[in-house]
């Protein structure tokens, strides 16, 4: 089948998706029958090009590796300072790939896109955590309405298979449990703290240089980009109505080298776990360092890496760990709902 | 949509089969509109039940958990000793689930009963290494030209998702390479080797005495049972036409408590590995014990767990732990795929 696919946000997840569609075009076509075409691309930053018949993706990976302007995609015609809601209205893509930055106060200005090419009928793919944290029920509510489909795997995990793992691998389980390591940056320093024996504020700092941690470093390490995915696991797997200002995360920020010493000891390590858990009508989600036992999968996971585990009825427990940031691997996310979305509609 | 479902060989994957769709059947059916009835069980010990309009299954099991004959489920109606080719014949299932024991040098009589099954036009699950590891694409371009489906998922890691997670999880990636610990029986050995510090024969006793072993082991110790399975990943998901014959495997019955220890000190950790990767065309596969660095997320998996890290193009290394085998894991492998099956067909 054809598809015409419109990007909203061109950053990291936007390129990664161009660069994999451009590499693995012709296989995807001939693997799966999935053919598609970018008609739309439009950036805050970088600008906007269309193209009814299909972008040329070599072209404008050119353009944006070379620090250029997605206007200058046609030389010589003046481009229109395009705004994203009407792009979404005005090109003909059958599927929007919403993957601008994430608010996750007020989840703007990417629900607003979402709406609106939900209205218009379209399919939506986003790795967007403000939309899917606040307003998962009423997104997921209009996409049936429209008879659309609506897919979020990039948001946890960037490519690391959750939702699609969940749908399809875990039919049939009911999830009781979903306990995990969400943030790879806090990950990453804990890892460091414990095996290079450095302070927190080295392993931040060299977190920071390594291009893992922001200048500000507070929605990593205080635990509120964990919590904005423990409250999507909370809402999509276990149906929960879950709002991220209903949980008080609790960071890294209080862990000291020396207390990650003294667990190691004891045979233990400080892990910055995400949590949640269904028990009859209620949900109790939260976000904070546990001391794990090394037996646990999760304590095994180092580095800048992500894992979770569901604890279900007929399964037991099933941990999966893999990337949870990356160019290519968030590309990889969106792909994957991409191709889901073909497959459901087969 | 309505499906009526034929078991051939009720043993432990066929029970916990029918205890699923016993407890989960309503839920199913709400969830999925996943529909399903048995109209036919055949085991070669504990007899046959046909039932057009469906058996009661709580009647199947109650019957089962006394020890008594399916011949049993019509009381004073003497049942024929029932053949499962006839069987496959006769009732008017569209899925037939084949759950009798594993055959790895022939396949059969398993693989004459799938053949029976899709030449009438009937999708097949099975769990039953054999066929998969003997004749996945003699059996698959069958299904293919009766247009139906044919499904393993029960295979290789019980419940524990492999197959559907790469379908769906990992689409549009290029696998390179899969390397995982396939066996729980001898991860179960050498942990207690390692952790309680015994024997390989007191450890290997202890097995047999917890049912994780067969009175003769080799098929574990000696690598065999790994060994089927890594063929199958090598064909199903690297694409490759690997027999079992063209594989050595080394076991564990090498490794002593000595170089367990050994090992240990060094910060490094015995398993069993089951490896396939293609390189162009060719697919290099094997089974042999290997010393893996504590790092490695194979390395943390202990007991009678089961795990698979797949190195993918896109996606790097991700890793998949869970249970190896159990009543309702594998009962929930062949529900998986029943699933599937509907999901394909809706």
């Amino acid at each position: 089948m054809k598809y015409k696919i419109g990007l909203i946000g061109c950053g990291t997840v936007g390129q990664g998706l161009l660069e994999i569609l451009e590499t693995k075009g012709e296989a995807l076509k001939k693997d799966f029958g999935f053919d598609a075409k970018v008609v739309a691309i439009t950036d805050k930053i970088k600008g906007t090009a269309t193209a009814p018949g299909g972008l040329d993706i070599k072209k404008v990976l050119a353009l944006l590796s070379q620090g250029k302007s997605l206007a200058d995609y046609r030389p010589g015609k003046k481009a229109a300072e395009a705004d994203p809601l009407d792009v979404i209205a005005a090109c003909d893509a059958d599927i929007i790939a919403e993957l601008t930055y994430t608010n996750i106060q007020t989840g703007e200005p990417a629900t607003s896109y979402i709406k609106k090419a939900l209205q218009a009928g379209k399919h939506v793919v986003t790795s967007n955590k403000g939309p899917a944290a606040l307003h998962y029920h009423e997104l997921k509510e209009l996409a049936k309405k429209k008879k659309v489909q609506l897919r979020i795997e990039g948001t946890v995990m960037s490519g690391t298979p959750v939702f699609t793992l969940f749908e399809s691998g875990f039919a049939g389980n009911e999830v009781k449990e979903i306990k995990g390591i969400l943030n790879g940056t806090t990950n990453f320093i804990l890892t460091k703290m414990e095996l290079e024996n450095m302070d927190y504020a080295d392993a931040l700092a060299l977190a920071q240089k390594l291009g893992y941690a922001e200048a500000d470093p507070t929605a990593d390490v205080g635990g509120f980009d964990a919590l904005a995915k423990v409250v999507i696991l909370s809402n999509v797997i276990l149906g929960g109505d879950v709002k991220p200002s209903d949980i008080k995360p609790i960071g890294i920020t209080g862990i000291t080298k020396q207390m990650v010493m003294e667990a190691k000891q004891e045979g233990f390590r400080y892990k910055l776990i995400a949590q949640t858990k269904r028990d009859g009508g209620k949900i109790t989600a939260g976000v904070a360092p546990q001391k794990l036992p090394l037996s646990d999968p999760l304590a095994g996971v180092m580095g800048a890496q992500n894992a979770l585990t569901f604890d279900m009825d007929l399964l037991g427990k099933v941990t999966i760990q893999g990337p949870g940031a990356g160019k290519l691997a968030t590309g990889d996310a969106i792909l994957q709902d991409l191709l889901a979305i073909h497959r459901n509609l087969r």
